[in-house]
């Protein structure tokens, strides 16, 4: 028997404690992976401060996991021990229901999130269905890469699922672990791209990762300016925001997408959707096939996260930096 | 000079008067209507008791035309006199501006909209650009097609600009001058039909329309038990709805188009967006593409608006039966 050893919250909004558990026999249709690195996402945060107020404790996070594949389930033939792997909010679907058939397995009527009813990547160890274990292209840097599997993954989905064309103009509100992302996947993309932030001291480097434009998104009248400007405007923000101004800034039949969840209800005015057929949409992380079509896109065009290393016994400093706002971009945990 | 006489609101929320205009010389690119009937639609309302601010006076409404081409502009080559062709919530566009140049007239950057700084169909005559009057194709009901122009189109719109198939399961929310059109569009387009109505009475009625189902709108417990069904729900009424539960009652991917104008804000929750990828959008109306689309579409699958007539003269009467909400389902006025 062989125990996974991992940093657990017991309780809500304590520090991670070492916690092992006895993971059973492995799956026929799963892998285990040895967790080289893993990214922190705020969603991780939620869970361990049970924000969403359904968490269960132990509770292990970590869902933008990259390693090595150390065990293959006995039905698994696509995936073969020693492979470099990662793995994001999701790691099991069900393969019969509508959407899993359909091609949108992220969907599935009975989706296992991998820090929801199981445990996670911080731990040396974690198992995921061989489907939500995605084989890494080569020139990407599988240290640095974690993020892209749930960071990326839900601002890269919106391109895919929109539509969105190079000769669009696309806009980020927000420029943090997933904003810095969507800059980059903008750009490469071949659109024009403006970052909306409320640090005004970051446009050099917003400007390296794609922006032809930055703005200040406390400025309403910068953003009333930009009346009719945006095919797409990606909300990375997890609070309201003058919704009126930034639908108004969308051309017609244009899209905002809010990727961060608001606690409070969106006040969304009807006349802003109505007048110019403008949509308010949602995006949850994305299907296997757009997941190897990022990847692929990502080293295509030299896009990485770019991070600040933790060592992973040092998670609970990592949750303070990340807290604290100030991590450029990401956080990524690393086991040695 | 030929006075163009009307019934208007010479200030708001009162009884609409004669009131006679010269309209001035043709313009080049213009035809003039003998209006024959015309739709009496809730803009109209709003305008004429200025629920949206920017009403002037006197102001004409009516803007779901129907009549027969009595002059033509010098410049206007595919329009004749005596040729029956309907109008609707806009009557100008630039042609130069990028919505124009691009297929999307109604979005026009100078769009000017029927009863808006112009005078409109509650009229013997009422003028709009050649581009804008549609010739009624063989097999539609000049008398009861007004209400296609606006209300028709609006809900029309959709079925095109969200890509909705045959396989698709579509609810429209509120049965009325817009939604009796939805449904039955929704049917001749093959899909699964619902109708939300908290009118249960009306039941045997909307199953002829095209509802295969009829829901209570006002229980929410039969709304919930629809979790994941709709790929697109209209909602033509002009308040807030449980929203939430709404959004749960999409697919994934679901549309929910607004395309009643609501005066307070639509509290949307950002997580029954994001979950499921799921969108809240808005219709105005259409472009002329779209329009001669519907028209062609009415008459091949005879799709009529279900209408009750009064003489124009009898303009106040009308107002006051659909202020009642008891039109069944949209009323139009004749001229004799």
């Amino acid at each position: 028997m062989t125990m996974i050893r991992t940093y657990a919250a017991t309780e809500a909004s304590k520090p991670l404690e070492v916690f092992e558990y006895d993971p059973g026999p492995l799956p026929d249709d799963y892998v285990e992976i040895d967790v080289m690195a893993c990214g922190l996402c705020h969603s991780d945060l939620s869970m361990i401060d049970n924000e969403w107020g359904f968490s269960r404790y132990p509770l292990v996070g970590g869902h933008e996991v990259v390693g090595r594949v150390s065990a293959v389930g006995s039905q698994v033939k696509h995936l073969k021990q020693g492979q470099i792997v990662g793995g994001g909010w999701i790691s099991a679907s069900c393969q019969t229901c509508a959407p899993c058939v359909g091609g949108s397995q992220h969907h599935c009527h009975r989706a296992g999130p991998t820090i929801i009813g199981r445990h996670g990547g911080f731990a040396d160890k974690v198992r995921v269905q061989a489907l939500w274990a995605f084989p890494l292209p080569d020139g990407l840097d599988a240290k640095s890469a974690g993020p892209l599997f749930c960071g990326g993954i839900t601002v890269f989905t919106p391109f895919i699922d929109y539509g969105i064309l190079p000769t669009d103009r696309v806009a980020v509100i927000g420029i943090g672990g997933l904003g810095h992302l969507a800059l980059q996947f903008a750009k490469a993309w071949g659109c024009e791209v403006t970052a909306f932030t409320s640090s005004m001291d970051k446009t050099n480097e917003l400007k390296k990762l794609g922006a032809h434009h930055v703005v200040n998104s406390r400025d309403k009248d910068a953003i009333k300016a930009l009346r009719g400007n945006f095919d797409m405007v990606i909300s990375t923000v997890n609070v309201n925001l003058p919704w009126r101004n930034y639908l108004s800034a969308l051309a017609p039949r244009g899209r905002l997408v809010q990727v961060g969840m608001i606690t409070e209800p969106m006040p969304i005015p009807s006349m802003g959707l109505v007048m110019g057929q403008k949509r308010v949409g949602g995006s949850d992380t994305g299907s296997p096939s757009t997941m190897k079509k990022m990847l692929e896109f990502c080293a295509r065009h030299n896009i990485a996260p770019q991070v600040e290393y933790f060592k992973m016994p040092d998670i609970n400093d990592a949750i303070a930096r990340l807290k604290s706002g100030k991590a450029r971009y990401r956080i990524v945990l690393t086991n040695e």
